[in-house]
This record gives C-alpha cells, sequence and structure tokens, in this order.
C-alpha cells in the first residue's frame, strides 16, 4: 500500500521506543513537508551521534570529547558529587543551573526482579572515583522508587568506611501540584517528611 | 551544555510538528541506543522519501510511481470516486480495506480565515477528471467541521450539471464510545440523522 521508501521510513521512526504505527506514520508524513537542507541536516545529526557520542571516561556523561564538559571544567566545586542514574539527568541538573558540584552517572538502578545487580550498575567505578579524589559531600539523584531507594542504601553501605557525608534529594510535593492529585504515597512521604514554617 | 552533534540531532528533531524540546530530547538519547545499522537505514529513509516520493499525478495520492497503486489497478471500481482531503485519508480507507473504487486527493479544505479559498485546494484537477472519467458517484470524505462542510457544499454545487451522484459519509458517535464524553454537536448530529431500528 504504503510506496516502499515512505513504508522503510514508517519502520525506521518505530525503532525509537514508544514510537508506534500511528507515530511513526504521522512523522513520516511530516519528513516529506520538510526542506531538503532540512532532511540532510537531520539524516547527517543522527549518523554523527552514533558515531561521535560516547560517555565522559571519568563521570559516564555522554560527551563528544575524552572528558565532558562538567570534568573539564577547573571552575566546579570538587567538593561536591552528585550521582544520577542516566546521562539525561545530568544535563537536566545542567538547565536547572544551581548546582555546581560534580556528577557520576551509574548505569540504572538495581533491581533484582528485572535482573539488575549492584555489579552491574558500575558502582566500581565509582567507589574507585570517590576514594581517588576529595569529595566532602555525595548526594544521591536517584528515582524516588523502590529501586532507586535499594540503590541509594546499597550506595551508602558500601560508601561506610569513607566517612563521607551521604545525602538524597528530597522527596514531597511537586511545586505547583493540585492536591487532588497527589498520589498516597508521595503525600505519605511530604507528612513524614514535614518541615517547620518559619 | 550538550555536545554538538547532540544539540543539533535535538534541532533536527523539532524540524517535526509536534515535536518540542522534551520529546525531542528523548528521542536523541534513544537515538544512542540504537545500532549502526538501524541509523543508517533510518537515516537513508528520510533522504529516499524526500526524493522519491510525489503525488500521483491521476489523483494525488502520494507515490514513487508516476501513478499510485491504486489508478494503476485496473481492478478497481471505476464508477465510485472518493474525495479526500489528504494522502494519509487514501491510506486509511486502504487498511479499512471495504472500499474498491478510486481516490482523489485535494489540497486540504476551503477555509477563508485561513486564506485558503476555493481556488487554492485543486478543485479544477477534480472537476476535469470527473469530467473525463465515467464516475457514478462521488463520495465525498471531508472533515466533519465547518470548514469540511464548505468545501462538500462548493464541490457539490460545482459538480451540479455533471449530475453525477454525491454523497458524504455519515456523522454521528464513533463506535465505542461512551456516551457521557459525546461532545455536543456530534450527539445533535447523531440524533438528526438517526435510523429506524429494524
Amino acid at each position: 500500500m504504503y510506496p516502499d521508501s515512505l513504508k522503510n521510513l514508517i519502520e525506521s521512526f518505530k525503532f525509537f521506543p514508544g514510537i508506534g504505527e500511528k507515530t511513526a506514520e504521522r512523522m513520516s508524513f511530516s519528513a516529506l513537508e520538510l526542506e531538503k537542507d532540512q532532511i540532510d541536516f537531520f539524516a547527517k545529526n543522527i549518523k554523527e551521534v552514533k558515531e561521535k557520542i560516547h560517555p565522559c571516561k571519568i563521570c559516564n556523561t555522554l560527551t563528544d570529547q575524552e572528558q565532558c564538559f562538567v570534568c573539564k571544567d577547573q571552575e566546579r566545586d570538587q567538593k561536591t558529587l552528585c550521582v544520577v542514574e542516566d546521562s539525561r539527568i545530568v544535563f537536566l541538573f545542567e538547565k536547572m543551573g544551581t548546582f555546581k558540584g560534580k556528577y557520576h552517572v551509574i548505569s540504572g538502578l538495581i533491581s533484582p526482579l528485572d535482573g539488575i545487580n549492584p555489579e552491574d550498575i558500575g558502582l566500581e567505578k565509582l567507589l574507585k572515583r570517590i576514594q581517588e579524589e576529595k569529595f566532602e559531600e555525595v548526594i544521591l539523584a536517584l528515582k524516588p522508587s523502590i529501586e532507586g531507594e535499594t540503590t541509594a542504601l546499597y550506595i551508602k553501605r558500601i560508601l561506610e568506611e569513607t566517612g563521607i557525608e551521604i545525602t538524597r534529594l528530597a522527596s514531597g510535593l511537586p511545586m505547583g501540584a493540585d492536591m487532588e492529585y497527589i498520589d498516597p504515597l508521595t503525600l505519605e512521604r511530604a507528612l513524614f517528611d514535614r518541615k517547620k514554617v518559619e
């Protein structure tokens, strides 16, 4: 039914997670509306990304250099390390802009049910780095979920001997949330961690 | 902040309508997870689509040939012409599979407020085709909206002299719809066009 090249493009879009038949069709038809320049730019970029982008050798943040822009920056606070589960979170923090320390990206979260054990998420590299550099605080910026908390507790345990301060992000009500849509777990945590109004 | 090639890929995804910053970021990160083969296939296809796909010279359905698969098919019912506002609708009909007639794709709908007048949507080609081929019925499969109805009425008027039968798709409740979510206009149309239970 579809011409071959259109059918192939639809199939290509479906490689992306979360893109089903409908969206792949919509995007493929949209591609027909783009200028040739835009298509060429797009095709070039998607190939380049695959060729050039890799994890920073120090912190695993995605980069096209040997060291990422944070590790190279000598102005950053060398005493605070923020541990995240994915490079995306580094970029999220950088968009926020208020954190001035360093990052370390581990490979996901411990999840025995999914067969992801502590040895699978690159904690050795994290431990080695913490032993070598002079951090005073490690902030665990992990997903507020069973897997996130398991991973946080595990990291806390392996860092216990170092005596370093270990913190985690606050949990509670997201800013601007409508109270009636807050789920019970979040509400429970917000209540438990309630703070004095000063 | 983002490495250049990643930043460029994010910008490229934003060329697509409906793709904002967040989705472009998510898809660009996903691209990093794809195999090189998949990326190459994708990049090749998006270029090919732009080079090879164009409107059928008879009916305007997108094709990579001179004539589309429907116009070439001599087995199709030559007496019924279905007029649609976009090639996508042709493929939608073909997925349904029960329509065996021919198609004609016009270039959108009349919408004076958006500056789209009758002379802008390719009605001359439609009229010429209807005068040359021997259709007995023209089905207007246009969007059930003010623009769709305006366009349908306009087409009806210019075809009046031909004496050809002109029909439109039924409006009413979509199958499987929850009654409480039906909008008042649809309900009104469904009531107005109600049919005897037999």
